[in-house]
């Protein structure tokens, strides 16, 4: 295949399925003409679909498989029993080099095993972490570790910093991208011992990061950092809070409207305004988790995402791929563990 | 001083002050003719903030101190030092029963480690709890601990569950309230060892909850369930995100209805749905973080609000004041001892 760029697709995976994911490559195959994609999923039910796509199908090869990971399939069983699935294959493709980044819509937690056990960490990260792009005051901010990992140390959470840090360079353009944990609070001693122990030593170590501390919950929204910091398990709480305090509002000033007849004529003559916020809040415009910190892009697209959604993710996943972002990672991380290895941080690791 | 409850106000904590507090106390006195305040601060300061109050100050007592516990004060400092603060007297006349409860804007660490400090946790309970209100789809839900413990331990986590199912009976009159850990995922096996402990605890003992699982961060805003359980750090920074979130919609509403003739016309229109939004959203409305698990109701208003916010903690405050919650947990809390104590349980508290 001729291109400038191949994307491996897990055509079978995620709740709506295989008829998502090639609406969405014709839409991401507009805006990128030279991009083409390889699809790993059951050539029977995915050719019918392109009979009607025109050309399309000359960017497409087919990759056939019928076995599939199912959404609530453990990962050890998935990691265990699936060579021939869909999701293995689409990132086989990564580790081969017959594809620049794979995606996929199925099980997370099985991509991510799928995807350690193949692309392994880059050198010197000891765990992945999934990013997502936040909506913001101001714009976009990065979050990570959006829920690769439940707990995170001090030192994973550094790795998490510099993985932000060169992901919000290469994604969002930014020369130098302000830096923050999510704590409790912005003073020094607030926090478990992981957060305090991760600024002492983003602090103190002579490293490239413009560090600012602690932000707070309420921070995120306002955009206070580019990247924000934290484990696992607190960052995909604070994304899918936030998602849902989005749909609920947008919920109630939908009813609200309705409700009398001077609200149903302010929709009307508001109807630009609150389209621009429906644009703003659309969860499927910041669809894709992108596995940082592997040997091989991976994005997770939402599972229950449509073709607008999935779209989103393959081009975040073009970026991606066009951003050269894992030897980034992999330079900054040497960076890093040389400041780290200095006296006064060795000290601190320790502690 | 007669009235059937007594309420024991810190008036020199938060940032806006005994003017703010005073305000309050003028807005809830009108609400709640019975009910009489005992203010702990500056007479000076406070006296003649009552002179245009009319015969409010016949239903205030003022107890001077001039000494006050600073925001950014370490709560083991004020601890040390603070015995004649307005913040430790405040919590001294729940303890001396003069009160039946306290409240103060202060600083969240100094009010936690005085109370716990001068009114001890209740017989059973290793650590008391910060509940929060969570305004959602369906009306509102109880989520603790918003922020007094950075961790908890499976024990812990259950204990949670039974002081929120309590107070939702209490507070949000609810017969039968609904539980359920904030967790990453819904499946089982999701979740570090804390959470997934809890959930295998309040499974399979016969306690009188209507445990529920696992829900996510996405589930808060839709009022799946009455009572959210999780540690602290989660807690603080998933209720801070919905803050931001809301503020962060309300103001690219505000900012897009604006930026057109058309907008402001249909703002105009639809004035009556926007009020309707804004009360939903209002944090003040919402205001007041209760301290579950001592023996003695202590309230903490959030340190920024102004008259309204401080007088709906005002309100929370003399709601669990009435509610006689204290007792209720401390029998709950026995029954939960007795039945975790049974010969399943015990192998899953090791374990």
């Amino acid at each position: 295949m001729a291109g400038d760029l191949t994307v491996s697709i897990d055509a079978m995976g995620g709740d709506a399925g295989p008829g998502v994911v090639v609406a969405a490559l014709a839409r991401s195959a507009i805006r990128h003409p030279a991009v083409r994609f390889l699809l790993h999923g059951d050539e029977a039910v995915l050719k019918p679909l392109f009979a009607k796509r025109g050309k399309l199908a000359e960017r497409v090869a087919i990759r056939h498989t019928t076995e599939r990971v199912r959404m609530e399939e453990k990962p050890s069983l998935a990691l265990r029993r699936g060579r021939n699935t869909s999701m293995w294959r689409a990132i086989e493709s990564v580790a081969k080099n017959e594809a620049e980044v794979a995606i996929s819509a199925g099980n997370t937690g099985a991509l991510m095993a799928m995807s350690m056990f193949q692309l392994r960490t880059i050198e010197g990260i000891e765990r992945p972490a999934i990013a997502a792009l936040f909506p913001t005051k101001r714009g976009q901010s990065v979050m990570l570790d959006c829920g690769a990992n439940v707990e995170a140390s001090a030192e994973q959470l550094v790795e998490f910093a510099v993985m932000g840090e060169a992901f919000a360079r290469a994604i969002l353009g930014l020369d130098r991208p302000s830096v923050a944990l999510l704590n409790v609070g912005s003073e020094d001693q607030k926090g478990h011992e992981a957060v305090k122990s991760a600024a002492h030593m983003l602090r103190n170590a002579t490293l490239p990061i413009e560090f600012q501390g602690f932000i707070e919950g309420d921070d995120i929204a306002q955009g206070t950092v580019d990247v924000i910091v934290t484990d696992g398990f607190t960052g995909n709480i604070a994304v899918k809070t936030a998602e849902g305090t989005a749909k609920m509002i947008a919920e109630y000033l939908r009813n609200a409207l309705r409700r009398t007849l001077f609200g149903r004529i302010g929709a009307v003559f508001a109807s630009g305004a609150i389209k621009m916020l429906r644009r703003k809040l659309d969860p499927r415009a910041m669809n894709g988790g992108i596995f940082l910190g592997l040997n091989g892009v991976v994005v997770k697209s939402h599972g229950g995402t449509d073709a607008l959604g999935f779209a989103s993710a393959l081009d975040m996943a073009i970026d991606m791929a066009r951003a050269g972002i894992i030897p980034r990672i992999a330079a900054d991380r040497a960076g890093v563990v040389s400041a780290l290895a200095g006296p006064t941080a060795v000290g601190v690791a320790v502690s």
